[in-house]
């Protein structure tokens, strides 16, 4: 049930213009359900990618990682469910390198024009031959208008398609930015078993549109954390068919600034939904730690928090067990931790201070709190101006069955 | 459902000459139930010591610490359940020095040669004056043979009271060691919540038996993890009473290396034992990571195996998807590691090499594998000489239900 998450209107999923999207059902892992998905770029197009930092990474983000050093005329995008192609060896290369060569047959391109993306179960083949037989069937369907159905192509153990759009003016020209994702378990930062693609048809430097996914991917992606995992697939990727008019944006340019923030505010957003369909989620939790020394401490207070079992089984239960909270602060590892001059707050109650419950504090408060969907843990270490927020979901039962059952 | 856990013989725990062991109920959270333990001391008995780093340690640890700095000559420990007094500010360390003069006066030892343990829900009160009130009563119970009735005392969510016996010969003199644990969740090196307290009779210097804790702690209560979560409580106690008549041992002689290594065998059976009894397990899983360049790096390696959700939860499914161990591996963060020159075993099979399945492998072998309740993952790393080896257990629903009723 995921949290204060529908699935958009597909009418709200704006066209990017030189972006075309189609799918198709090869039957890869279950039988009538779409599980793959062509995304065909104009000519022209700039890509930026980051990929995961697993050393068990994927043979189709090694195969990324080739094409984007070998060229920039990146021309189309392919990716499928049902199975990662991971941990596949040297045939599981030879199969994204196989996929890539069947849709760049069909599509007139060279194969490392290709970008592969898969997700699904590891250690398992990738079935070729079915991935390739479905390709004409997505490519006859390609169009401009088909963002949601795309979303819910790549789904896994997703429970909703995650998409949305942002237009903005940068001098006279409108801007459209579209962006889907998807992942719902072995989410963690750098990065999580996520797919997430974000185009517009802003014109910008393809060194600006670098600096954008790195400001971007710090902000978004990288701050969520379902369980800790990181997986072996994870792909974001910014697109940008430099079709709108604009004046082309540098960094230098005031309009950066403008289009950097508007393409990471659809990431974040594309991130936080990742978290709100979290897989077995019931609450949606930000957690908030400022008054560092470090950002790198901040972070190191907020991911103990947000990887703590019992803090997670508490928020749950709805439960104001805040010691929990308290006791994952006092081991995240920080120099020189004081604990009694740092402040807990859940929402806008002071829960902790002095080494103790605030005086001020009544469970009664807590629990009220602990009722909601969307919950904030800020923690006031005092002792610096650095500050971080990440998201985290809460573990439930449903959780453990989904993680117990994905394979049967 | 412990894993391969029983409740041991009130006869198989050894008596220790020179400790006596009295517990009572005080109605500190549950009535009708021991929650309250005395453990006294002959005069003379060593005492040795490691408690939690969690910055956060609770108001018994901090004047456990305070008492061992201050004499040489404890006489007493005791030990609540119902409440940790953690996290309970300076109310918190008042409390615990009156636990510690109550007893001292019905001792007639001073209050400093008392040390406080306490375990239960963290951020609420001590009930003091309960506490206090059944001192005399398990003052009355004391009893050299009463070992098993101490470990049931101490337990909280523990399904089975832990403990086990040794006895050796040095020299002439026959020794007995004897030893008591508890804890069953937010179990996690460095240290969880669990107390221990190991008693032997030898003759053995303070010096020595300093040594001797600090190499058993990290073959045993270090080594395990059940949720990732280092509590405020932890504390490990051996106690040495020097009544049995073998001459003094010190770090020089040979019989140290034979005392060490049988405290430290009892110290890894009550550890391993907390695995076993681990909230909510179905599965002991001992995870060995060998041939890497350190221990510290096989240990991340270890770590990331035994903290994965997904891992934890695909043994509770008995599903052998080897793919989430090795993208676990993948993440642990070792420099420059190549993932195709290792192997992954799963029991005596292995599972994984060349960055993939191993042509050997079959799926029948792996589900064999995983209907067993213990079961040994081991990893080769093949760059080096180092290895660790670390218990934890499996991931199930009754974990989730354990940590979000225990409040309730």
């Amino acid at each position: 049930m995921p949290v204060k998450l529908i699935t958009p209107l597909s009418s709200s999923l704006l066209p990017v213009n030189g972006i075309e999207l189609g799918s198709a059902e090869a039957g890869l892992r279950q039988l009538n359900r779409k599980d793959v998905l062509v995304i065909k770029l104009i000519k022209g197009t700039h890509v930026s990618a980051v990929f995961t930092q697993n050393r068990f990474c994927a043979a189709p983000v090694t195969l990324c990682k080739a094409h984007l050093s070998e060229t920039n005329n990146i021309r189309a995008l392919l990716v499928n469910t049902g199975s990662a192609n991971a941990l596949t060896g040297s045939k599981g290369l030879d199969h994204a390198k196989q996929c890539c060569e069947g849709l760049g047959q069909l599509l007139a391109i060279n194969s490392n024009q290709v970008l592969p993306f898969s997700t699904g179960v590891i250690l398992e083949p990738l079935p070729v031959d079915k991935l390739i037989a479905s390709l004409p069937t997505a490519i006859n369907h390609l169009s401009q208008a088909d963002w949601l159905n795309a979303a819910e192509t790549m789904m896994t153990t997703d429970i909703v398609p995650k998409g949305t759009s942002r237009q903005l003016v940068l001098g006279d020209q409108s801007i459209t930015i579209t962006g889907i994702s998807k992942g719902s378990g072995m989410i963690h930062p750098n990065m999580a078993t996520m797919l997430g693609y974000i185009a517009t048809d802003a014109v910008v430097s393809k060194h600006a549109l670098d600096a954008i996914i790195n400001y971007a991917v710090n902000q978004s992606f990288n701050c969520i954390t379902v369980d800790g995992d990181t997986s072996t697939n994870d792909s974001f990727i910014m697109m940008a068919t430099n079709l709108a008019g604009n004046q082309e944006i540098t960094e230098a340019d005031n309009d950066f600034i403008a289009l950097r923030d508007a393409m990471t505010d659809v990431a974040i957003e594309l991130a936080q939904a990742i978290v709100r369909d979290g897989e077995g989620a019931t609450k949606f939790i930000t957690i908030t730690v400022e008054g560092g020394r470090t950002k790198a401490e901040c972070r190191k207070v907020a991911d103990a928090i947000a990887h703590s079992p019992l803090v997670k089984t508490a928020f749950f239960a709805s439960d104001p067990n805040l010691g929990r909270i308290l006791a994952a602060i006092g081991y995240a590892d920080v120099e020189d931790l004081d604990v009694n001059v740092l402040q807990l707050y859940l929402g806008e109650v002071l829960v902790a201070e002095n080494g103790g419950v605030a005086a001020t504090y009544k469970e009664a408060l807590g629990t009220a709190i602990m009722q909601e969907s969307d919950i904030l843990v800020r923690v006031a270490l005092n002792r610096g101006k650095e500050s971080v927020t990440i998201w985290t979901c809460d573990f439930s039962y449903d959780y453990v069955k989904i993680n117990a059952d994905y394979r049967s």
